[in-house]
């Protein structure tokens, strides 16, 4: 594997054609935003570029396909040059792209995970906030215009990995991008309307009835909310509309911990954790062989709520 | 009235001493960032310089004044040169500082509202998203270098004024500022964290007690929410606690106007509105001798609950 400079990644691209644009699964705003904004950019210098992904776009993001040249779209098989935007680990382009995991398969990863364990023939890491950081400076390396659909795209990567400028990833360097990307068109209101503030009536009722699941633990200092496939049924709310939820058992006074339970439809509970800065989420996560940050990671516990808890709620105590 | 440009009002400042400076009543951390910002970057020049304001600092706001220097602080009565910041008319300063409400006793207004209603002796007025920017650049020609505890006041006017950058409002320049209060030290995570993401148990349960009274008017272009002080009593929540619920009704999937009615202890509702582009708040709320911007208006309505939904929903479907 070899590890590009900026300039390098720049160069190599502008050599290419028939560029095939890799996102991971459940894909997020920075990695579709990183493959869409890529992708009309090379569009821009008369390339040939598509982007694939084994999910769908989630449908507030579908404004991201909107700056594509069809004329410069092309089936996944007539790729001559395979790039990965986003992906940290080849187990994250999912089933569909699995043809692309055998090694050597990726002729250049473009990443911003430090944590990224290669796989790429090439590799073009920086520690940015979010992808779509990186994805702005390549794009001005092989002196492409950034045109306000390009804007929104990586506008889009950068407010949707950052919290909107909350998370403590943000870097001066991203209220700079942003700054520029403003100027240069990016929709910036109706992208963080729609990803922070619009809320379905689903996603109320949802919140409401999930609120009503909220216990505490270790004295206040941890909490924990059950998101049941019966309540999704309840609220008419899917998968999709339990995204905000994660961060809400955290974010009440005085919580250090806060776990949020989801049930799989196939049974069993996917745990997210988030933490203050005294616990290691991912330490508690690998008890039950997950991972992840310090401060948000993730496991798997096959068992009932009330197991799942009470399991946790031990780890919750010996990490105080 | 004379209209002063920066580098006027930054010589101005540097010729003067015992300077007093004065937010508006109900402060929020625009006012409260601007006052103390400058406040403390007129300490480190050496002046005497010190802050007032009808009501108290929002307990969550209370770090701006940790970057105080004591020994230059004075009781009002000594103060030699006035300044407002952040006020855009006379009415708005309160009770506490009627005193300086007569023509002529404000030296120097430092406002952004473009609807300033004049009258201090001088005016330094910008269109920025927050007074703060204002600020930031005033202390940059007073050739005042930036401190990290002033960085985190004008950070925090400049977030809470902009809902952390997602307001219509916000500026290229609004990003860029960030970036370089970031870069001086800026308390950013921690002031966003308090002012956006943490609730209290009692402001959870308002909200989720206050989410029960929501009610759909116009086919469910129009929402409203109520809340009566029995409602905060059950809560065990108080006014400040009911801020973040005024955007909720707005901010349903299909709604254009949001109302959001709140009790006062001697009767009556203050009812805040929040629009969508196609709808005009301060029209609407001019029927009941309020007023506001475009998009975010109030007005007070002296009846019951039911009467006063009754009153604005006829208004709601004439606007549509």
């Amino acid at each position: 594997m070899e590890l590009l400079q900026i300039e390098q990644a720049a160069s190599l691209l502008l050599q290419q054609d028939w560029i095939l644009l890799l996102c991971h699964q459940s894909p997020d705003g920075d990695t579709i935003g990183s493959g869409y904004g890529l992708c009309q950019a090379l569009h821009q210098l008369g390339k040939h570029a598509a982007v694939i992904c084994t999910d769908p776009i989630p449908r507030k993001m579908g404004f991201v396909t909107k700056g594509l040249n069809p004329s410069l779209l092309f089936p996944p098989e007539s790729a001559q040059f395979i790039v990965s935007v986003d992906i940290a680990d080849v187990k994250l382009m999912g089933s569909a792209l699995s043809v692309y995991q055998e090694a050597g398969k990726v002729d250049l990863a473009i990443d911003h995970h430090l944590s990224h364990k290669p796989y790429a023939k090439r590799l073009l890491l920086g520690g940015a906030a979010a992808n779509c950081q990186i994805i702005y400076d390549l794009i001005g390396k092989m002196g492409i215009a950034c045109t306000p659909a390009i804007a929104s795209c990586l506008y889009l990567g950068i407010s949707t990995d950052t919290g909107c400028f909350r998370f403590s990833n943000t870097e001066p360097r991203t209220h700079q991008i942003a700054a520029e990307l403003m100027e240069l068109g990016a929709n910036w209101f109706e992208i963080n309307w729609d990803m922070f503030e619009v809320k379905t009536q689903a996603q109320l009722t949802l919140e409401q009835e999930v609120l009503k699941t909220l216990r505490f633990y270790c004295g206040g200092k941890a909490a924990a909310i059950v998101i049941t496939q019966e309540l999704l049924a309840k609220a008419g709310a899917d998968y999709e509309d339990t995204e905000r939820l994660v961060n809400t058992p955290r974010s009440i006074e005085g919580v250090e911990i806060g776990a949020t339970l989801k049930e799989r439809p196939e049974g069993g509970f996917k745990v997210s954790l988030r933490t203050g800065e005294t616990v290691d989420a991912s330490q508690i996560c690998a008890v039950f062989g997950g991972g992840g940050h310090k401060r948000a990671a993730g496991c798997l516990i096959k068992q009932t709520a009330e197991k799942t808890l009470n399991l946790l709620s031990k780890e919750f105590e010996k990490a105080f």
